[in-house]
């Protein structure tokens, strides 16, 4: 892709673009995603990154490990192959109580599990790692693969059979302690989606805890492709899912009004636990406080696919040219569009202005094929690229360069020199 | 952790090191790694990177990555779950050819693999963008994780069952043009040997080209703990294997004379491979060319292990009081000690040193515990990082620093100024 840090060549990037959405995905995400040559199916539930899709994913994988950061989270990066002893002590192991396992075994026979989530394994670890009251809290993640055998798996890249997943865990000596992380988290949640650019469609959302706690949070992003339907408060920027609906002591607790509450389709971009002592009790990690006395660890775990983030983006923001980034995630800030023939000034102008911009520190894709302009566009808007820089005889004579905004089609003007200013 | 965009505070890492090595490791690469709280080990062969092991991982990975894209790579990430179709297609599904697959199926019976490389898929992928002579030559390459169902694991981190690997798959239009890229990806595995600290001791090695071509290459570096066996020419920087030893053809090829090779126990840290038309013809890869002839598309294959590097530099560099990490790998360049006690004048000048070198842009673990001085020095000698700052009383009463290098032991005198310097 003769890819210098800060540039692509599309006449070196190997992906094709296609005009019609392949006939086996149902999902728009899947369909604009392939179409644009972001992502490539395996088979149902399981896609490749290609290139333009790995720099995207990548640069959704860095705003989430910037906010675990801020948070004082560690990163990790545990196994996929699951030892059976550790899921056995907590219960989980049973194909019928966990019911998306993938199992495979060792040439001896054992069998071996592929993680589809790691509580067990890194409590387990952790009980090397704390002793005393003065190892704790402790906040450590991972960006992991996850393998859920799902059943159905129609929604693209949104739920699939093998994902990338923020998975973090906290380690903290009390329920106190830990509620006042798990609020710090939930900041750094909304923080996320705000930073991808769904922050005003995204609701902080009450759901049960389960066996664990009374509540868990779920973050859910309002669109007709979602999966779930929550009940929201657009005051309150809050909401509730079906879980809890019918339960008096939420509307006690949250002073939402029932009557207010709109019903949505909604998408769980991420969702947040309080585990408790569940774990740790289960895999013997306990602590010693200033008297000595021995206690289980408390929990809480928090979770983030970002490619579900990924393809709620192209859900929410796309139209009906094609992807629309925004520039927080977009593989490339600027796309220049040469109209240029081989050779010729225009063509030369072009390779000059995409030299002198990446070396400047602008992010670009340059267009530098010989394609007639209208097809040239036409994948521009498919790609998705925040602006697009219009290389022409005119500009060049004129030293006045279109630039497009993809997501609003405002068309400004710009000299080179402002082109190269940061 | 408490990580800047530069720092790490010790007093915030969750991992303890340890005295003694664990008693089921052997390796001493993962006796180490252990110790120090680089890794933990799952089960035989399945490791975790913790916090100072995953850093030392992305180094080496964005080596790699330098490497590849300056030769014209373009990163993708494929999936680990295997559709047996390909692998029927070329005639590698079947246990009894390949002898290292995990297996595991989907809720409906269906049979799946998990990848142990990646020429089926990939070759298959690309037949959607691959159609005419100007669509090639193209590079593709990822870091993912593998998957071997070996039957002994007993190397620490150099031979697992479960790996990131680099995999860089290159597709030209016919042997000449094959031949030139495979070259430079030689060279720029050299350049990557180099970059990680053992370049002196590592061999382009000549191996039997098995069913794709007459040689492949290895490269191998001389330890003694490795699995291989090679036959080195010191002066040429050539090596043989034991495949082609007694083969003639392979002196001629090189002009190595048989006698003056010596033998030498050698760690496979990569390899490279002409496929041919092995995996275009058998999952129809095929390209025109300017007359319109069709023809199946020119194959080669190169790996690179970042973990394996990484457990032979611990294995060659590392000496009896611990790891010794290149500055070019090292999770971090500098380990400011502080001897003071909480809240006296020398602990207050360590955290300014900490916090004035990390805004210069310097990477420093920071250990800010309260701890004997003998301790804090053998874990940092156990830890490994290039530089020792020590701040103790006298050092900030005179403004002079001991930096002591770990790799070699020498002693600087430095003042804050210079050590703020880049």
């Amino acid at each position: 892709m003769s890819k210098t840090s800060n540039g692509m060549r599309q006449s070196r990037l190997f992906t094709k673009t296609r005009r019609e959405a392949p006939a086996d995905e149902v999902a728009k995400n899947a369909q604009l995603l392939v179409r644009a040559g972001y992502i490539h199916k395996e088979m149902a539930g399981v896609y490749d990154f290609l290139p333009l899709g790995l720099l995207t994913l990548n640069k959704i994988i860095a705003i989430i490990r910037e906010e675990m950061n801020a948070i004082g989270g560690e990163e990790v990066l545990l196994s996929t192959l699951q030892d059976p002893t550790v899921w056995k002590k907590s219960g989980r192991w049973d194909d019928a109580v966990v019911d998306v396992w993938f199992k495979t075994e060792l040439k001896n026979g054992s069998e071996l599990g592929l993680g589809n989530t790691h509580e067990e394994a890194l409590t387990a670890l952790m009980a090397g790692h704390i002793a005393s009251y003065k190892d704790l809290p402790r906040y450590v993640y991972q960006f992991q693969n996850k393998f859920r055998n799902e059943a159905r798996a129609k929604s693209g890249i949104m739920r699939t059979r093998e994902f990338i997943m923020k998975d973090l865990y906290s380690f903290s000596k009390d329920a106190a302690s830990h509620a006042e992380f798990y609020e710090k988290a939930a900041t750094a949640y909304e923080n996320v989606f705000k930073r991808a650019g769904i922050g005003d469609k995204t609701y902080r959302t009450f759901a049960s805890g389960g066996s664990f706690s009374k509540y868990s949070h779920e973050f859910q992003t309002v669109c007709d492709a979602g999966e779930d339907v929550i009940y929201m408060d657009e005051e309150k920027r809050l909401a509730l899912n079906k879980e809890v609906y019918d339960d008096a002591e939420v509307y006690a607790a949250t002073g939402i009004d029932k009557a207010s509450l709109k019903e949505a389709k909604a998408i769980e971009v991420g969702n947040i636990f309080t585990l408790g002592t569940r774990f740790s009790e289960a895999l013997g990690l306990s602590f010693k406080d200033a008297e000595g006395k021995s206690s289980p660890v408390f929990m809480g775990s928090y979770g983030i696919g970002p490619a579900r983030l990924m393809g709620t983006i192209v859900e929410l923001l796309s139209d009906e040219k094609g992807l629309v980034w925004p520039e927080s995630v977009a593989p490339f800030m600027h796309h220049i569009v040469s109209l240029g023939k081989p050779g010729d000034e225009v063509s030369k102008a072009a390779e000059d202005l995409y030299g002198d911009m990446t070396k400047a520190g602008h992010h670009v894709l340059f267009d530098d094929r010989d394609l007639r302009a209208g097809e040239k566009f036409a994948e521009s808007d498919l790609l998705g690229i925040p602006r697009r820089i219009v290389v022409g005889r005119d500009a060049v004579a004129t030293d006045s360069f279109e630039v497009v905004n993809r997501a609003t089609g405002a068309v400004e003007k710009k000299s080179r020199a402002e082109l190269l200013a940061k």
